[in-house]
């Protein structure tokens, strides 16, 4: 009797570990959901009981929305103080502010009592050669500037490279990658910890301001997924559950894009399309929900000064006319292009690293690329200047009173009526502009593919728009000019007379940010939407589709993957891309172990075997789960059981069950069979099988296998061929499968 | 030989009618898959062979964006029909324009040359009793007015629903409940055809003319959906695949809602999270294509006369105050509880139509409905105008010059300064439109319970927005009002000040309109957006969000289903919610048939049975399809054949087939076992067998079978146990068990 009640209990509380995974492994979607609807029942249950079950019930249901609230105003408060701390920080490799360091330059002469015709000038605001020597001009002044420039700069970047090297590793990169494959159920230990989170809130402020060619909106989805993950401890439902966690996380994600970009309905979109695996509906509605919280969190939080959400707040007066398509679709190729050429070079740089001695000496690669970086950067001022702040300047529509040399046209006020400014001859500024941003592209193109993979916080975003925005900006003006001297032109009749304002070049910028952008991420609805959300007009969706479309088409005729899938593949993470179609004719049997000439499948009996023979099967093999069949000779199934809870339970039943030796028989079974009453007593173990294993057909094609791990989100599934058990199919089987189809190298797949 | 050749050929190249459905049946959306993708295979594979067969592939690839295109253009073009012809028959109920009749009274007034103070007034509009009696005043002439109103909009209803009851029966309703079932793979022969189009385009245009309770907005999908349906026939690809049509449905249906609403970004996310059932994202990125030409399209057909993309076009002025989300709050409780309640009073009245002699006089109901709302709707002038036009007007910002009754206020000039107006005293006309606003409420809220379901096209936004926004707007001006008296308050202290303008009324009813939106139809995500794209400020969304949070809460609290739910449970049509977890504990041998103590399941044996024995099952029988066994003894799987594939097969051979009779043995393996010389030669029916049918074990959860259904778009799954068939689950089977389970008639699902 005593043995029998302390079974029952066993029976009814599963055992510690019992149903979690071990790191580096796959979760099974179809067990955690289950679980999950366990849960819920039994409190949907227990509510009916008492009041206190009933509050319970509604406290858990709203806990959710709850979670959303806090990941919105965490995320929106993390971005808010990395805005500013980067501002500041960019801002001291130039000078620093005598009202108070803490000033970054803008703040600074706003502060300032004395008004200026020029806003950036104040005499608060001190150059480093002004604070040193006593005075800004001359040739030794720009030196020591210069000197000064780069010094902050290597030791923003050293500190972060360090900073990352020695407290969290897993902080550096854009971790967008890791993050679409923790959410295709992946499990990384620490990835979106606490360490994590403080590491890279700090770094990505040192690597943005180092003025590396960089950008901060992907790791700050990263910093938005470890602020979801960590607030999931906070509640039972989402600490507990690795498949509700990764809802989470999804939500977690659109908050992340939305304070980059002060894009919620954009940031939902690019989890949606980007980012997330299992992306149910209440999610949706739920990630929106964190997007705005974090949006409007970060807006007062108000880090660019200007009440705006949006990073580049654009606004443009003239429509365009559908024959500037042809430049906006040359734009496009330009981005699918360089899409292309990026995501090869960068692929083929990060595999010479991790495969040669150069991997070893991370921190010197982060000094060299900061030092060229630098020393490059400072001579031309538009590389000099913050990258976020170039694509702002590029994407702006040149008004009256703008000062900046990309404005400086020739001016012939007669023709002038109020706001709007015909197109007009570019005057000297301009075409110095056009040289300096020509040499920029070059930098920017060939320093971001060194650039984004170091062992520091870096996005990519950002570089991409700024690549797009120079050709698109240098195009914009090329045409401008065109249409201006030559508007006698066949082309230019009817739309764009003299003294007319037809050409746009910030919207040129625009566009072809967008195309670049597509052409490295191959974002497709998620960019147009927060594009549009950057203009705010549906006038400009047009041009900006066009570009997206073409800039994808390109790129993908040249390579399938965008640059997250790239690099998923290149570190090898089992992620099971869910847009490829798979498009081989091969059948379950040609991918199940065992193949054929190997030794049968290792299996379980369901009441035949003992405690030493199953120990012996565990050892011997690494599987991480064993069918359990009627009887070696029949191979009929009847259910899975995974190593895991296997040695769990054993051990577990050796120490606390009385009469369990080696010699017990362990039973999967309702009912055991009667055994003589000398025999040891019998160890059940029913309530670890999984009763329900998913089997296909050995005929089953391997797309529709591949269609069922994908959908259902298995770990593994088993073949049979009329009612007999014939092998078994892992995700890492499926995996190596297409690898092998695509004529990559299978043994890729690093991990279970 | 000849036999032989015969069936090599018979075996090579598909029987006409195999693997097509019948109507009123689900689709196996796992077979249409795979059959796309052998399709794809095959043309990849040539497309190496020659040149032409390479522009062939490329045509193939481009094949669905060109189709994306039409869609765009034929729905946006007669969206913009639409428009047109329903605004100029509106107006023809009032009056008619001299200058050509036409003319719609605005497009009248605009062609004349006097100009007038009132816009709506000038010499060539003549209103019924004018052109008639020549005089417009006075009793008599209103009496007249009011009789004409009343017979054009009977004329008008009238047409409509015989045109309906003699042409194209599916045309009536708003279409988007059978919508939803077709895209969860359902099959209705006709209700997207061309008669449909047709008659739907024109009786859309009467129904809404007549001033009946509804809108355009739902139908127009169903155009939309139409339209693509019909163009689907030009490319090879989509015309024979129903899981590819579905594709080109899913974003057919986002530009339905892209063209009614102006809203593309909208519409995409009301195809994605109300309409369709399998979304890959893929689709995503087309829909949206279909979506933005639809939209301009229709905005260069400019039927609105304002060259905006947007039916409502709103601009306010004033950002709103955070206690101002009390009153939002509040509209968001009378939204969900005003849509708890329609749906339940519509279900009911509909259900009564369906069960009782009323459902025989479809035309009668029309004549009384379409009666009584023109009478009681003539004197009241906010619904004598159409209903979209009261929307627009409702949701107004009163500026200095409007002259609408809604907006006079006691103006102080002195205290006017520039755009800005401050809260002031209402008018007299503002208390009278108030009343007015009041009675409108009350009888949208009744009518339009009895409007949805009749026999013409209806759709329920715009009345549902309707009776929000004026809700809204009475809100509103209370508020505003409560505000200018007693700005003294403790609550307006700091925000609303003497001679503020702190209240915008017309915000209120744009919320309104989303909660009641929401509380009917259980949007989120989508109606949020949709009501963005139309103020285009990112500011708003938190109201509007708050309001349709609260609105969905309160009315799931009351009943769970929106209305399209609703309204497919009432149909009886087989459609798997996939929003809705299945949160009971029943396991897959409680749903399978044959249950306890019924006779055995149905089987075919692999190579045992004659053409006769087959032929009997199939009369005695009426199943959809037969799973076949190795024996009837062992029970072991083999496959599944289709019933309807069982019946062609063997009646061609039978044709075709030399020595086929009825004792022929039909063989399903690969070699069939070797017979006595004398015996007739064998049925090979291989080719038609599905060896990879879908199995699952009796123990598997039915919350698990429920989502493989779901997720893979099953028609049915064999149920085993320990390797031996014990029964089968249909689609049919899930859906009357889950009615079972929500204590619900099993027996009202019809279909299968």
């Amino acid at each position: 009797m005593n043995g029998k009640s302390t079974m029952m209990d066993f029976l009814e509380e599963p055992l510690p570990g019992v149903g979690t995974y071990e790191d580096f492994n796959t979760i099974d979607w179809v067990r955690e959901k289950s679980r999950d609807r366990d849960r819920h029942r039994e409190i949907t249950n227990r509510s009916k009981e008492s009041t206190w079950a009933l509050l319970h019930s509604v406290s858990d249901a709203f806990s959710g929305w709850l979670l959303m609230l806090f990941i919105g105003l965490l995320a929106g408060s993390l971005a808010g103080l990395i805005d500013i701390s980067a501002h500041w920080m960019t801002d001291l490799k130039e000078g620093v502010c005598l009202a108070g360091f803490w000033f970054n330059h803008e703040h600074c002469c706003w502060k300032s009592n004395t008004t200026f015709t020029d806003r950036d000038k104040c005499p608060e605001w001190k150059s480093w050669s002004q604070l040193i020597l006593g005075y800004g001009e001359g040739a030794f002044a720009y030196i020591l500037n210069y000197f000064m420039y780069v010094v902050w700069a290597l030791m923003f970047s050293l500190l972060a490279v360090l900073l990352v090297k020695g407290f969290a590793p897993y902080a550096c990169g854009s971790g967008i990658p890791e993050i679409k494959t923790i959410l295709s159920g992946f499990i990384i230990r620490g990835y979106l910890g606490k360490w994590t989170l403080v590491i890279k809130t700090i770094t990505l402020v040192l690597a943005v301001s180092s003025g590396l060619s960089l950008g901060k909106e992907g790791p700050l989805v990263h910093v938005a997924c470890c602020c979801g993950n960590i607030l999931c401890h906070l509640f039972t439902k989402y600490r507990k559950n690795e498949a509700k966690r990764r809802e989470v996380l999804s939500a977690a994600a659109a908050a992340g894009v939305s304070v980059a970009f002060g894009a919620p309905i954009g940031g939902v979109l690019f989890s949606l399309e980007e980012v997330s695996y299992y992306f149910p509906l209440k999610t949706l509605w739920r990630s929106f929900f964190a997007a705005l919280v974090a949006a409007f969190t970060l807006r007062s939080i108000n880090p660019f000064g200007n009440s705006r959400l949006v990073l580049f707040y654009v606004e443009f007066h003239m429509p365009w006319h559908l024959l500037e398509l042809v430049p906006f679709i040359l734009l496009g190729i330009f981005g699918g292009l360089w899409g292309a050429f990026f995501i090869r070079s960068n692929i083929a740089w990060c595999r010479r690293r991790k495969t040669t001695r150069l991997g070893k000496y991370p921190v010197l690669e982060v000094f060299v690329v900061t030092a060229i970086t630098a020393i490059l950067a400072f001579p031309n001022e538009y590389t000099r200047m913050s990258t976020s702040e170039l694509i702002s300047e590029l994407f702006n529509d040149c008004g009256i009173l703008d000062s900046s040399k990309l404005c400086e046209y020739v001016n012939d006020f007669n023709s002038t009526k109020g706001d709007d400014l015909p197109d007009r001859a570019a005057g000297p500024g301009v075409y110095t502009a056009m040289w300096q941003l020509a040499l920029a592209l070059i930098m920017k193109v060939f320093i971001t593919i060194f650039t984004f993979g170091m062992k520091v916080p870096s996005g990519l975003f950002i570089p991409s728009m700024a690549v797009g925005a120079i050709a698109g900006r240098l195009l914009g003006v090329a045409v401008e000019q065109l249409a201006f001297y030559h508007h006698d032109w066949a082309i230019f009749s009817g739309w764009c007379s003299q003294g007319a304002d037809c050409i746009t070049p910030g919207l040129y910028a625009m566009v072809g940010a967008a195309a670049c952008l597509g052409g490295v991420t191959r974002m497709t609805v998620s960019l147009v939407v927060i594009m549009f959300e950057l203009t705010g007009g549906l006038e400009y969706i047009v041009p900006l589709m066009a570009a997206a479309m073409t800039s994808k088409w390109v790129a993908d005729a040249i390579g399938r993957e965008g640059i997250y899938d790239a690099h998923i593949r290149l570190n090898g993470y089992p992620f099971l891309e869910a847009k490829e179609e798979f498009s081989h004719k091969t059948r379950a049997m040609d991918v199940m172990r065992p193949r054929k000439n190997d030794p049968p499948l290792t299996v379980i009996t369901q009441d035949s075997m003992t405690v030493e023979d199953v120990e012996t099967i565990v050892t011997k093999t690494t599987y991480s789960g064993y069918p359990v069949v009627v009887s070696r000779a029949s191979q009929r199934l009847v259910g899975f059981v995974l190593r895991r809870d296997l040695i769990i339970s054993i051990e577990n039943a050796r120490k606390k069950q009385d009469g369990i030796v080696s010699t017990s028989i362990i039973c999967f079974t309702d009912y055991c069979p009667p055994l003589p009453p000398s025999s040891p007593s019998v160890l059940k173990l029913r309530s670890i099988l999984d009763l329900s294993p998913f089997t296909v057909t050995d005929e089953t094609p391997m797309e529709i296998v591949v269609d069922i791990f994908r959908k259902l989100g298995l770990r593994q599934c088993l073949v049979t061929h009329n009612g007999k058990l014939l092998g078994i199919i892992t995700k890492k089987d499926v995996l190596k499968h297409i690898a092998q189809m695509a004529n990559q190298d299978p043994e890729s797949i690093l991990f279970n």
